[in-house]
């Protein structure tokens, strides 16, 4: 489909949220960051959002304000069947003169009327009157489709205002395609020639502790002498470098990218467990990334795994599990939450736990030690058992073992190790939680790499960062 | 501490974010959500959210028009030390007659120069050159101290805007507590008398099967009629009922609000499992509301716990271990992927498994009550156990269990009754592996109230809904 976007460059867009619950709290806004995240990835300037209530005149202000300021407005929201459901017509106030003039005329689109019967036909149902709104177009806008949902999305170039205006229905699972069959390929960023992005993902290293090595690559100036523009981002764990660059053709485009890869990857070695190409389809969302990794490693060794977890609870094989095709790998769990249950499910002897406490190298060694041996007698392609055991807070810390103190072992059936290490991690109850469940999978990572586990010496002060 | 806040009532509010992270979607914004809430629980209209990024204009610009627009303007970050941080100098601006006007003169402010050098001597460290920024107040402000973080706050009456400006440090957990120390105190609501709002959680019911059967309790007019308004919220499988009510003195509005709560008490009998007051400081989070009610119930009752997870991976058990003090009540718990698991480690016979399928009601049982004499032999306290056995998908669905099947069953060591159920859990896999865990959790609490399971049959509904 093409669209007959305004003639001006995108330099500068903003993103406009609609909706009572969004502006009131009762509803977490998370379109706004996902959007500004891709606009930049194009290269585009995000400089503000907004969010306001079902409100016609306010959403017709907003737009102006936001048309008038930037080259490109992406809507979320208000584009459903009911009364305060205004987005269309504010639009229509905006589209024929400004926020406080008469509504452009609307009319009935007829493909989209044609597309909303075929949703209800397909659930059995006539078209509901309240519906037939939603196939309302204002003059000057054009219709997208929307195969997820009954609300079409609208495009309007404003020559008026220089300014795209893009409206997209609210539920993500429906606003996400649509973003990115209708505005990524319309895009038209400030620079010239081809831009590109390429994510590199590491794990165990803290942010600063990534960026500091890798120090000049990260000056701000490198775009001017032709270098692509490196960044960090952390979230869930995961620290992202962000290779970003702007090249006359592709070849030279992807060149530059594999060059910059390289250079990070040297410095970052094993550090680095995935890397993204957002042009090319890739998810730019890390939240499983790291289990992902390690099903398909494991996957690809004919290694399956079992887990023993203390504090974390079932935390780790549940972040596990959270990957579709998890069952290849991961087998079966313990959760010995209390004592006898460390004792009488993996045979942790009871004078260990009185020796040295249940939040110690001994017991972590045990734990995964049973869990190997019982996982083993379960199914002969189980190779790891990660075993956790900490103090997760509030209660519970001594000076000697502080809350956040946690024990993490993984016995490797091939090699025979069993490494415990100490970790501790700052922050609340599920921070520590969270933070040992990553740490499990990095240490069978790097088990099933043959990689030294020194590295994950790191993810202590990691885990501490993300909290001070 | 007296704040010299404006003469006006606060009748609309408006929040505005800063920081590049934020505009640009690397970091996603909880703050002006959860500020939102707080200020619409105080019977203040919310109007507008704004975010934009590190620029001391734009920054004074969003002031100035959104404290023409509103009586309350919440600002969020830019308090740090860095050159990027410059909501200081942006509302110097404001104060000094605009945003394009030079900055009113900045002083040292004494006390908080004090807090900063007891803050960093605390650390073993002396104050840093860059941080001494932090103490510069705008002449007008007021310095409000921050116990948590470097980062002290802002206030300013602006009477030629007729608007109060509180500046908070962006981290959540510095920016919580200063809202309840300094800004709610000094809200003053456009309604007269005295506001109070009181929270009831319901569990089993979608929201519209909460709202349906309290229908003319929700009408919007009722405050006109001097009764309390009412409305629902759903969040993490939880449907609240907000009571809202204005009344002339603290004894009549409790009055008003203890007699609502009956009425929908009556009505919605126990799938009500909690209620809260915000205004006596009860949390309105309510992502642990439900095993927290779990735990206190089961504590009470001398009632322990064991699950048995296959598809949720013990995710059931990682949410029950989210609450503080979990411990006195969860005692284990087994995660049996594999068919195999389920056998070794449960007893349930392979038979039944290849006879129906490990996805049943026979092998639910066979789960709960394998993990129910597993459970008693370790602690003879375990009363319960819990397990789940379902089709998370995407893959692995058929025509007779499609995705989103799942089996719970609850064994209860004292009725003796396992009484498996089935549900039909719509959305993707992490949202049917959460569904399944809550539902798990509210036929425990269920089964210890002595109440019908069928409550539950709502439960089915309300995971579709939350995906439709």
């Amino acid at each position: 489909m093409e669209l007959n976007v305004g003639e001006w460059r995108h330099a500068t867009a903003s993103i406009l949220s609609i909706g009572d619950e969004l502006v009131r709290g009762q509803t977490l806004d998370t379109n706004s960051k996902w959007l500004a995240d891709r606009l930049s990835l194009a290269g585009i300037e995000v400089v503000e959002h907004a969010t306001v209530d079902d409100d016609e005149r306010r959403i017709a202000r907003a737009l102006e304000r936001l048309g008038a300021a930037t080259d490109l407005i992406v809507v979320t929201g208000g584009l459903g069947p009911t009364a305060d459901d205004l987005t269309r017509f504010s639009l229509a106030r905006v589209l024929s003169g400004g926020p406080d003039a008469d509504r452009a005329s609307l009319a009935t689109d007829a493909d989209s009327l044609e597309q909303l019967k075929t949703w209800f036909a397909g659930r059995g149902k006539p078209i509901p009157e309240a519906n037939a709104v939603q196939a309302l177009c204002p003059a000057g806008a054009t219709m997208l489709a929307n195969d997820n949902g009954t609300a079409p999305g609208l495009h309007a170039a404003i020559d008026r205002l220089a300014c795209d205006v893009f409206c997209l229905p609210g539920p993500p699972r429906e606003l996400q395609p649509m973003f990115a069959r209708y505005i990524e390929p319309t895009l038209r960023g400030a620079g010239r020639g081809v831009s590109g992005v390429r994510l590199l993902l590491t794990f165990g290293l803290g942010e600063s502790a990534v960026a500091d090595p890798i120090g000049p690559l990260m000056d701000r100036d490198r775009p001017d002498r032709g270098l692509p523009l490196i960044g960090t981002t952390a979230s869930r764990g995961v620290v992202t470098c962000r290779i970003r660059h702007t090249a006359t053709d592709e070849t030279t485009l992807r060149d530059a990218l594999d060059h910059a890869e390289d250079e990070l990857r040297a410095i970052l070695g094993p550090a680095v467990f995935d890397r993204r190409d957002p042009a090319k389809g890739d998810d730019i969302d890390v939240t499983l990334a790291l289990p992902a990794t390690l099903i398909d490693l494991c996957r690809d060794a004919g290694a399956r795994l079992v887990t023993a977890e203390s504090c974390s609870a079932g935390l780790l094989a549940s972040m596990i599990a959270d990957v579709p095709g998890a069952s290849d790998v991961l087998s079966a769990g313990w959760l010995t939450y209390a004592n006898e249950a460390k004792t009488s499910m993996l045979g942790v002897p009871a004078d260990t736990i009185k020796a040295h406490g249940a939040v110690s190298s001994e017991v972590a060694r045990a734990m995964a030690s049973g869990a190997l041996e019982r996982g083993c007698d379960l199914d002969p392609a189980v190779r790891f058992a990660a075993a956790i055991t900490g103090i997760a807070g509030p209660g519970g810390g001594t000076e000697e073992k502080p809350v956040g103190t946690v024990w993490i072992a993984v016995a490797d059936r091939v090699t025979g190790e069993i490494d415990p290490r100490r970790f501790l991690f700052k922050g609340n109850r599920l921070a520590v939680r969270e933070w040992s469940a990553r740490a499990a999978m990095g240490m069978v990572r790097l088990a099933l790499l043959g990689e030294n586990m020194e590295l994950l010496g790191e993810v202590e002060r990691l885990g501490a960062k993300a909290f001070t």
